[in-house]
């Protein structure tokens, strides 16, 4: 049976991804975009005969579809996000943007319409696995540190998948000080950015695309956990995977790993 | 409370690390061996006062301890585990060379005596959980491949931790053929073991110790995870593991995964 | 000043990369193609207003160049950098599919014409640089593997630069049998291939692109180079290299380590 | 021929060591030690019926050697290695804490009695290569960063081998500044310790021993050089290395390097 398919943000690099992967699976079926940019359909759009509504509202008024997806910025997502919901549209989100209060309330809707929705900070089945990993490896390897390599076009660090990282990490790790108590720098910042005591390392080179290794130490032993991410393509499994499961929901999930089967 | 503690094979490469251990730790107490080449207590052994005995039964009989730490062989470890059980004290058991059989009889003594019982193949706890994360991958990541690397003693290859891992996931992995369908060997054995369609590449070097990687591939994306021994001090943290892990069960556990908390 | 460059091989993978980066480079100017499909300048052409020769003795003798840039097959290339040699063009030409015989030819046109003339096997620097190192460190280390990962479209294995990395590592390694003497596989490929003595092992999967470890071991210590490609973009700098330096040679330069500053 | 060498230090780290490679090289021969703190042959010392001498200036008149081997701190080790070289002994030096002016001060010395001398900062030719490769690379490839990972028990970061890499890639590397000119740290101390714009990264875990990795970025490309000493037992081959190159020497050389045989 074919999924009939809302995306909002076609024009966005996640978007334009989403488009190639929608079209490419047979079971999924692209019915109409919504672009705040876009009155109408306009002919340079790479999607031809998919009609691309500027009006969110008047898009799930018309359209008959099983899936809403959302791949624009916060502000533009949560106002749709609850709108589909409302129109018992079966939602995915893709965004780490959300406050705690707007999760709350678009939970409170979903479980009032018995409507799944997905939110998913990370598309990436190999970031999430890694994370989910260094949340279990830390109860037996408290001693952990980060090393994050990004292209030299990115401005901050550490990067968001780091920090992520050690939230995840902090949910069963009991806190220690890593380290030699007497340890200093004799060059400041060699020993990276403290996170709780956990260090993290960002490297920016020419050549790197979005690399990250969890490597946790005792005695006589090290477990390394290691995710390599070369184009956004690599969101596109997981995307695929919150669209497919996303159907069998009545209620909100937080996070890819709520709905993988982790036997 | 202080552990009391009866140790078989108290003179193996594993024996002599876990003398170590245990009387580092504060709460164990070592109170005798067993050592089928003594028949007493030997003047140069390293365990001072503490009595060895030739004879397991008269040991069992003779010895008030609580729990029975057997790292002797398989062939050895088998009738004196069962002894123990029978004994109604608690074992951990080192060892990956049980038949289905045995460990069925084993089993069936434990939950009988209602006597914990715990049987570890490995003991490295950054090992067992590189496997329990392969397997858990591999729902997702089908396509994976198995480096191994070790001291260039090493004669047999792949290694028992490759060929285990590969058993593990299988129990998730989908079938499928790997590599492309037209591939061919240029010089032969370079696409490495063909275990059920997953490669294993073992590389033996002097100045490796023992090592193994497990890469997982998927569109524009690698997943790799990584375990690194330097010594079998490594096994120790687990070995106190399963010393503690043992004393709440009143049946026989298969594997530290299944006794460890991964939440 | 201004570099004028022939291309031959413009609608290629190397040579439309090759088209960027002259472009992109201020002090390069390219100032004609050569084309074996085309017979004019061809609309489509996405380099605009620079005239595609289908004759390349015509090209030659009609376009006024420093420099002749061959992209093409070993079986086009030979004849045209003949004829680029005997116009005293200087010449950068990307193969490894020469044989010893036209290289030899090509030398004694060069040395006669007082004509600079490079021939690059490997154009991505970090390959060359590892290929270098390995042949340098393995007078030292003399027991060395090489892993070689690709993406799973690759049909061959091992790859050529893995064959290429024994070739210069038999230059300066002492002769000897690695591994355990009495060493066995239990599955058959699990040491990999043996290339006199050093073992390939060759890992294909989705995700990974071009990448190489060559690992060497020692006592208590390995040294490992490795080189990681993502693009063949990663070759114009190796091309734009050779440009700039064969304008100082009079004589044919086999392989880019031998026109690098290596101090 | 038999090589009859006078070691001093023979307590330490690298002492203990050196005498267990000396007594299982068949040409070596330790026919006496210099040890400050013993004033004879003692009787629990381990290397039996080798005389031990409180003064140096005694041991190097009494005894005929060949070599003159110092592992012992730098205070003590300059003016017994003056005093060798004035005896016409060849002397091998391991240590990193002379000042120019002593090195000055041996060079003349060596050269005045046509003696050879080498004094080596690191013996493990793994290292000594890393350095010497990222010298020659950092030409090509100027954005590098360095990530050096060592035991918990280490307090002082970044590595002395990771300031002298920093050093060595100075020769070669062009000054630029690296990362994006807008980088900023969300959490201090993320992107490293700033070592002239090269990046040095710090990771101390149990588990670890001394590692380090330099990685070279460039467009579409990686250029690693990983170093890995896993107990100082590899320093040997370089000791050993040095002993041997020593004896052909007439004058001073700093750095194994320097008398590689690096074709």
């Amino acid at each position: 049976m074919t999924v009939k398919i809302i995306l909002a943000g076609p024009r966005g690099k996640m978007g334009s991804e989403a488009i190639k992967m929608i079209q490419q699976e047979k079971n999924f079926d692209l019915i109409a975009c919504i672009d705040r940019k876009n009155k109408d359909v306009l002919p340079e759009f790479p999607v031809e005969r998919v009609p691309v509504y500027y009006d969110a509202a008047k898009c799930f008024a018309e359209v008959d579809a099983d899936i809403y997806v959302d791949l624009t910025i916060p502000e533009v997502g949560f106002p749709y996000t609850k709108l589909a919901l409302e129109h018992k549209l079966q939602a995915v989100v893709g965004t780490s943007g959300f406050s705690e209060q707007q999760i709350k309330e678009l939970t409170s809707i979903a479980n009032r319409q018995k409507t799944g929705c997905i939110i998913a900070p990370n598309f990436a089945l190999g970031a999430v696995l890694m994370m989910l990993f260094s949340k279990m490896a830390a109860t037996y390897f408290p001693d952990v540190e980060i090393i994050e390599k990004h292209h030299d076009n990115k401005v901050d660090a550490p990067s968001g998948t780091a920090t992520k990282t050690v939230e995840m990490i902090q949910q069963t790790r009991e806190s220690k000080t890593q380290g030699h108590p007497d340890e200093y720098e004799m060059i400041e910042g060699a020993r990276g950015a403290n996170d709780d005591g956990i260090r993290i390392h960002s490297m920016r080179l020419p050549g790197l695309v979005a690399h990250q290794e969890v490597v946790f130490g005792s005695k006589s032993q090290l477990l390394t956990i290691q995710h390599d991410s070369f184009h956004r393509e690599s969101f596109m499994e997981g995307l695929k995977l919150a669209i497919e499961e996303v159907q069998s929901l009545e209620t909100l999930v937080y996070g890819l790993e709520n709905v993988m089967d982790l036997s």
